[in-house]
């Protein structure tokens, strides 16, 4: 019984961490959303736009790859069962 | 019955996960819409705004993806279960 | 019992999953809208918008269609029931 | 007993499912008050931009029928209740 | 005692599901404000634009009828109801 | 005891489907401040836009009016207590 | 106790019904305010649209009165009451 | 026993039912910031404006209204404890 | 212990009345924005202006006052007590 | 055990009341911001639009002191207690 | 006992009370942006701006004040422990 | 026992009362962007205009003090222990 | 037992405190935002603009570091641990 | 048991710490957004535009960071274990 109560919450908490998602993905709809406003408007700045876009989303979607980590290691490498 | 417990944790775990897709959706529906007027005001720079409008959504997209990938690992490939 | 307490905890993460639904409904509501705002404005431009829209709005899809997936494989081939 | 639990968790799972509804019910409306604005703005522009949004709708309806199937299929073919 | 919980349930899951109407609700009244905006600055566009108006509140108005129609079968048609 | 229970059910039930009021109370009033605006600024158009404005509303109603509906079955004709 | 559990839940119930008076007390300020500004900028519009102002807040008040109406039956009118 | 549990449930719908109060809060905090700027941008439309504003104000008070004789009617006339 | 459940939920219940305070806040606040706004930009209609957003706020104030007496009530006269 | 029960109840109903100081927090700080702005635009006009931001804020502070008020006779001059 | 769950419930309405905070935090924000804006644009008038910024944030800080006081007599000067 | 609980009480209360630092972070980010754009604007009012965001960005701070503050009795110098 | 409900309470605790992360995230983003946008109309005034940013980013940080401390003391200097 | 209790509330604790990404998610986003904006506008102030966006995204990326540093130490290192 320990094991399945420690197992069902990593199994909630995987869930809840990929809630962090909902912020990279307004976060970086917003950015593409304005780089293709620019480029709407001075298609010859469409290179420097996109790869700044696309660096800045990079970075953006780093909290977003943190909840995904969390929620693989309290899957395949839970930490916390070997100490239970 | 501790079986159950940690199934029954893992089902609502992925519904939870999937939550994360309410973020791209907006995101992306954002970039659409914004690509559209682009396009709609000058036809001519149809090409570049599309081309960042898809990869960008696809980076917007990776979070509801990961989401995704989490919740299939939970019904399918349940690391969880080897380990009660 | 055992049975019950998993297949009730699908349900109920089946109906979570497609919560998820909310934001590619917004989200490509705007899209359509500003569309729409551009072919009313540049009705010439209307085949290269609307063609945007549409893809575009499919990718948008894609987090409400795996929320479905989700809760169709929670239905219909739920893995979880076979590890009971 | 089991059966009432797995039932009542499915009634319960069909109304969230239909929560979904809100997204799209926001989304269309907002594109059909831009398309109603576009066409006030340039009446000629009536067939393209009602054809867009018509199309555009039924593409952002989707995720709340989504929500509906699985409502109706948790009430009327619950393949859950086959595995007790 | 078991038919009291998934009728309870049923009750309850009617409730939610008439919360999607707050979706439609918001988003029909935003586009018959436009349209009286639109109308107001160009009266001779009534037409087209009403036209446009209910028909797309008839689209938009689905979410809510879907949720109407799955809080009706919950209450007179319950076919969870049979299963027990 | 077993009809204590879905009645009390049925009570709450009725009380969430009347939260779907929120939607309609606030599309109509902004509909009806858009239709005010309208008038304010072309007097002359005040009968279209008001014709507009009252059918619109009408329809916006009708999910409040389900939600009204649902509660009075709920409280009057509940067909869940035939079958208990 | 049957009887207790019922009538608490009404009373509770009674309260949820009210929270839809929060849509059209925004609504309608909403509506009042853009019926002010309106005015304030053409005096001589006054009559059309304080008229339209109020039926339109008439409409929109329809929701908050049916909450208050099922709030008022629950209370007083309980029918619930008579099939316990 | 009996009696405390619908007395404490009485209390905390009465609490709940006053919540309603944010909506005509805000929305009559709305109107009358819109009557201010209106009068200060033509000091002679003054009397029209406030003289809205005031009918507008107790239209949209209502739904408060509504919430406060529902709390007095569970607090002093308290119809359900006769029926216990 | 009767007692101790009807006074711990009329304390709970006269926080919950207090929270409708939010809504004059925010509301109270805008209008006084706007008359500062406006007096600003025309400092010789200070008089009316200021008028009518005291009359107004007073008028907006009227729901934070109700839950404040329905918590005093609740508090000081708790005509509950006498029916326990 | 019973006045525990009642103490922490009013504890908690302390820390809700408080709560309902986020609406003047947010709405005071718009007008202050906004009498910012108007003194920035006309530094002459700096004394009607202070004083008119003082005593209004004043005015809106009102809901916050009362939350204060109830949570003080809460904790110092509980009525409840002498009637356990 | 019975003093541990009045502590603990008093140290739960501290934390509770201190969320009043986010009131002030965003609305002093709020209105110190608004005041650099006016003095960058108008340096000249930096005095009377920043003057009533102080003044105007002292005000609104005060029901983040009233929380602090709230809490920390919950905390040290706790008058309904000596009511135990 | 009974430190348990009220120590899980503090831990969880300390936990609450930071969440209050949402609003300064917000509201003084608001500020430090207005600053941005107004010296971006014009460069010359660089010192009263950074001078106002640090005495503004101060004074908004403390409610997030507070909140730390509390969160550090809590842990540190817990005054409810010493009465259990 | 005693330990395991403290400690518990612990991590829930530290987990709680990060969520006041969400404010400077959004305060700052803002802030950089506008820093972007300030710079790219005035690149000669990058100097000032990104110095002001930095400092002002490092004051609305404060409330982050705060929560951040307060889970770390919960987590490797819990006081609480010693008064057990 | 004991141990499992701490470690289920410390997996749930990790998927808390995580949601605090929506904030630098969001915000990033504007900032990304609003420098291409810039640079789409200008282009030659690509430099230090880009330069300003990376280290002021470094900073707002921070509290996210706390969180993934929270959440890691709670599963790999987590302190409170050796105190059970």
């Amino acid at each position: 019984m320990e094991k399945a109560i420690l197992l069902a919450g990593s199994a909630i908490g995987a869930g809840l961490a990929m809630i962090a998602g909902i912020g990279p993905g307004i976060g970086e709809g917003y950015a593409v959303g304005k780089a293709c406003e620019a480029i709407g408007r001075q298609p010859e700045a469409s290179g420097p736009v996109t790869r700044t876009m696309f660096v800045g989303c990079a970075v953006a979607e780093s909290t977003g790859i943190y909840g995904f980590v969390v929620a693989l290691i309290l899957l395949f490498a839970n930490p916390l069962l070997g100490k239970l």
